[in-house]
Order: structure tokens, then C-alpha cells, then sequence
């Protein structure tokens, strides 16, 4: 049988699968990114995380049909990054990088949202949809816009870069505009208002007292990658939110606010059936819809108003099968 | 051999063209759009512009292979038009209304704006491009996305409404909502703002001055449609902008900020190679471009900056043709 693995590589951690190239996941791991100044460092933790991943799977290399890789930038030719701000990417060659490093293995290079929305289209519950926009919500906002069945690039692989739209205000974005999207409804984002609405109130501790409280209740069971500490992270803001927090409450409508209004503007151009909101963000589940919905339904244009909104079923694991969709040869030329 | 009328029915004027098969225009014809409070006299006078228009060039109507039917909104499974606010329409089964009036002539119904695009792709100097985006500048702001050589018509028949993209304030449009971009980048729009900027400064004359030097200048040769009046509309206000007009200016510079910073979003959706300004407002010609460009520039995601914009080449004839084509039997089910 024939293997493929699906690469996802995030701002905070690496994710990987091997699939059978029916969709069927065999195994799954996780590392965090490692950002050094250029961002070459990924690409040997990448070879050895792919070395390792098929050594503890007993799976010989040959096995292997082809890797995708899904990155947080656009993409040229399947093969070459123009830019990943939150990588410290500028145009890189990734699948070069790779196939120097992995000879012999086909490689295939995508935009991570896009990704998302193929592994949901693939394997997740939006397949029977063919016209849909995913909308990824982790260290930065990614866009993955489904038009008849195929993922949109773009002329300059610019396409379904949502968190880029401009949201207002001047906040500088990674990628050198001001107002992007990203600054107010991704996970970095939220964390920034978070902190932005402390400031005005700092006698205020209910989301960090709350965190704190739930960790002890945890009583040592700390979930992976979520060490104890004391950062206003949007998981934070969100725990938060669900027992009533006036604070987070109000973190959680700007963002509603902000991410609505955008995505009123994307239905606008491309008119989707359903809006698939996934990253790690989309952890706190179908309570961030409503945030979203009501200024959705006040600037979305009359026929679009109703458009189903719903949390993404392979939850972040998206970008996974849609990588390891890729890499099965299955895009078109 | 075989003809096809293309109609373009604005909310000023219908634009009726017979063409060739092959898209060769054999005749034109314009005449003023009816409005009554049921928005049902167009059906009439579109009966009676088809059969004059046949007459007038000895045609048969057994030589008519069918009429394409451009609109200003939103139309379901090309025929049902989900309500046209400037033409007072609301759920229209516009095929329907028209085979009842032409009997025996295959009808076919489209957005204007989509019309437009698939115009000028078809006969314009858009032909090679695969992926654009259409914007028209007429009554209101329509906007045709054109992904891999086929227009994008949506879930719901909502997509390419780039008049109805959220631009800020509250000036409530047509379809319901408020501050959408048509209210600023329209013609109306951009007399509306002229008109406001006058009232700021009563005493200045400065572009009605001009209008009426111009009409006078022109010794009676009045252009067809456009007869001598004091309404400050947008051809008035972007004559005063060449002749240096400053009022004209600050109008021009608020019409290209709204206008540019939204097809900065549509950008991040669709990433087309050029977007394509048609539409009545174009008619002032390449100046309007650099309005458009510099907030283009500003909000495009870093591989848009330097998207092509280029004047419609069919001017305002794109739509006649585009509804042309679509009566050719050429859109795909």
C-alpha cells in the first residue's frame, strides 16, 4: 500500500499525518515551529520529523508516494513561497529545500488555508459542498476559497489571503500593511485585544484568575502544548467568555465585529453556501459563531444574509489532509 | 445566418445591440428606462424596442436565435432576478416575462456586471486574460469575477456585488444595508458627494460654471442622452477634475479611496491578473485610475500591490455583449 504525509506548517507548531491515500489517517504528530532569523531551521526538523514519523510507523521510505506541505503564505507553482511574515520567510523554494533533503520523494508546496479547505472538502463534513470558503483562525487568519469544487489561487497566489483584507485602524500586520484582519480575529490577535482592554481596567484579573484556577482544577492534567502559565492567550479569552466574563465578552464582540464585517465583504465577491471556520481558534467552538453572524447578517448584501456558518469538522487537523490531498497528485495542472 | 440581441437594461437607460453569432455588432439602440412603481413597463418596451429594432434592419424574428437579458442584481438559475432596487423590481421571473411577450425566442437572464465581463472577454481586449475582475461604474457599481475563464455566479447569485462591499459610514443604500461602496463609486454616488462638498461651500461654482461654458462651447452639439442641464452629475464632476477643478478633486480622491481600498479586498479573495473598470463612469478615462490605484496599492495583500487596472475597452457596450454571448447558448449549465 502506498503512504502519503501531510505537512502543516503553523507559526507555533508543526503539524503532520500519514494517510493512505484513501484519506484514511494512520498517525499523527506535532512539533513546535522553531523560527530562527532566516527560517531554514524547519527544513531539517521537517526531515527529521518525516524520518522519524515513518521509523515509528515501521513504514520504509519507499512506501512513500509524495509529501505536502502547507504554509501560512502564498504560493507559486505549488512549489515556491513568496513571503511567510509569521516564518521570517521571504521567496523560498520550500519544495527544493525539501527534495534536497528528502531525495526521491515527490513534493507539493500549498497555502495552508487553502489546504484547510481542501481536507475539509476531502475527508470532512463539507463534502458535498462545492461552493465554500474556509476561514483558518490560528496565529494568523488563512482563506481557502472553494469555487466549483476547485480552490481559488489567484494570479499571484494571492487569493483567500482573509486575513489580509483591511479591517480598519492602523495596527501594523506582519506583512507590512496596517489594518489587516489578522490583527483583531486570529489567535494572536484576540490575545492583543485581550491585553489592549486589560490596560484600560489592570485592576481587573477574571480571565488570568479564572486560567489559573482552571489549571489547578486540572490538577496536573495539562493538555499538550498548553503549559501552565500566565499569558492572556485566546484559548484564555474564550474559557473565559463561557462563564460570563464581562471582559472577554467584549473581546469576543470586537472580534465577532471585525471577523463578520470581513467575511460579509468575501460573500460579496464569491457568494459561498457555508463559511467553515477552522484553526485553533475554532476549539472554542459553535459559541464564536453568533459573534460572527450578527454583523455578518448587517453588511452582508440581501441574497447572502442566511449563509451557513459552521465550525470546521477536522477541527485543526484540516490542513493535514488537505496537505496529504495534495500530495496524492489529486490538484489539477 | 443566425442573430442574437444582447440587452443591458440599466437604471438610466436599455442598450439593445443585434449581433452575429460570431459577436460582430450589426446594430445598436438605446432608449431611457422606464420606471414605474412595479418596475413591469421595461417588459413592454423591451417587446417593442426587440420587434422596431428587428424591423428596422430587416430581420426576421425565425432568423433570432435568442436574447441574452443583462440586469442590475442578483439572478437565480438564468431567469428569476432577485430584486433589482433601482429598478423597482423585486422576485422577477424576467425569462418568463419576456418569452410570454416574444413567443417561440429562447431567453436567457444575467447580472449586468457578470454580463459585462463575459463581454468584455469575449470581444474586448480582455481575451486572454483567464482570471479578472469586472467592475461597472454606472447607475450603481456592478462587478463581474471571472475565475479560470468562467464567471463566478455563487450560492445564491450574490457573487461579484462589489457595489454592495461594506465601505464605511451610514448612507443608506438601495438593497437595505448601509455604507455600501456603490453610494461613493457609483455615478449617483459620485454626485452625491459632489453635491455635498458643495453644500460645505455654497458660494462655489465652480463645476456648474464649467458644465454650462462646456454646453455653450459646444454651440449645440449636445452627445445623445446627456442634454444641457445645471445637475451636478459625475460626467460634470470629472470634466471640472481635468480642467483642474479642486472641488472636483477632493471628490475624485474620496471616490478612488472607497473604490480602490475595496478592490483591495476583492484582491484578497480572487487575486485576479487585471481588474477592468466599464461602465458609464469610465468614460472619463484612464484619470480615473490613478484615483483608484494609490489606496489600492496601500490595503492590497503584498503580492496584489501591483495588479493591472485597465479602462473597459467596449466602454459601455461590454454589457450588450456579454448578454449577446449568454444568448449563444455559450454559458455552461
Amino acid at each position: 500500500m502506498q503512504y502519503v504525509v501531510g505537512i502543516d506548517i503553523g507559526g507555533t507548531s508543526i503539524k503532520a499525518g500519514i494517510l493512505t491515500e484513501e484519506g484514511e489517517l494512520i498517525a499523527k504528530t506535532e512539533i513546535p515551529t522553531r523560527k530562527g532569523p532566516e527560517g531554514q531551521e524547519i527544513f531539517e526538523d521537517l526531515k527529521c520529523l518525516v524520518e522519524k514519523f515513518l521509523g515509528d510507523a515501521g513504514l520504509e521510505q519507499e512506501t512513500l508516494s509524495g509529501i505536502g506541505i502547507a504554509v501560512p503564505g502564498a504560493v507559486r507553482g505549488r512549489r515556491v513561497v513568496n513571503r511567510c511574515a509569521n516564518l521570517n520567510w521571504g521567496i523560498i523554494d520550500v519544495a527544493e529545500a525539501m527534495e534536497a533533503r528528502l531525495p526521491g520523494i515527490p513534493i507539493v508546496v500549498l497555502n495552508d488555508a487553502n489546504a484547510a479547505a481542501y481536507g475539509e472538502a476531502w475527508k470532512g463534513s463539507q463534502q458535498v459542498a462545492r461552493n465554500m470558503v474556509m476561514v483558518t483562525l490560528g496565529t494568523g487568519v488563512g482563506g481557502g476559497v472553494i469555487v466549483d469544487g476547485k480552490v481559488v489561487e489567484g494570479a499571484f497566489g494571492g487569493a483567500g489571503e482573509i486575513g489580509h483584507l483591511y479591517a480598519g485602524g492602523d495596527v501594523p500586520c506582519n506583512c507590512g500593511n496596517r489594518g489587516c484582519l489578522e490583527k483583531y480575529a486570529s489567535a494572536t490577535g484576540i490575545a492583543r485585544m485581550a491585553a489592549l482592554e486589560l490596560a484600560k481596567d489592570p485592576s481587573y484579573d477574571g480571565i488570568l484568575r479564572r486560567k489559573a484556577e482552571a489549571s489547578r482544577d486540572a490538577s496536573g492534567k495539562v493538555e499538550k502544548g498548553d503549559e501552565p502559565n500566565n499569558r492572556l492567550d485566546a484559548k484564555a479569552v474564550f474559557d473565559a467568555l463561557k462563564a460570563g466574563d464581562p471582559l472577554a465578552q467584549r473581546v469576543a464582540e470586537d472580534f465577532g465585529e471585525k471577523l463578520g464585517t470581513a467575511l460579509a465583504q468575501v460573500a460579496c465577491v464569491v457568494d459561498p453556501e457555508v463559511f467553515v471556520i477552522g484553526g485553533g481558534v475554532s476549539k472554542a467552538g459553535e459559541c464564536l459563531l453568533d459573534y460572527i453572524r450578527k454583523p455578518y447578517r448587517e453588511h452582508a448584501f440581501h441574497v447572502s444574509k442566511d449563509t451557513e456558518f459552521r465550525i470546521a469538522s477536522l477541527g485543526n487537523d484540516a490542513g493535514t489532509y488537505g496537505a496529504a490531498w495534495a500530495a496524492c497528485n489529486r490538484m489539477e495542472p
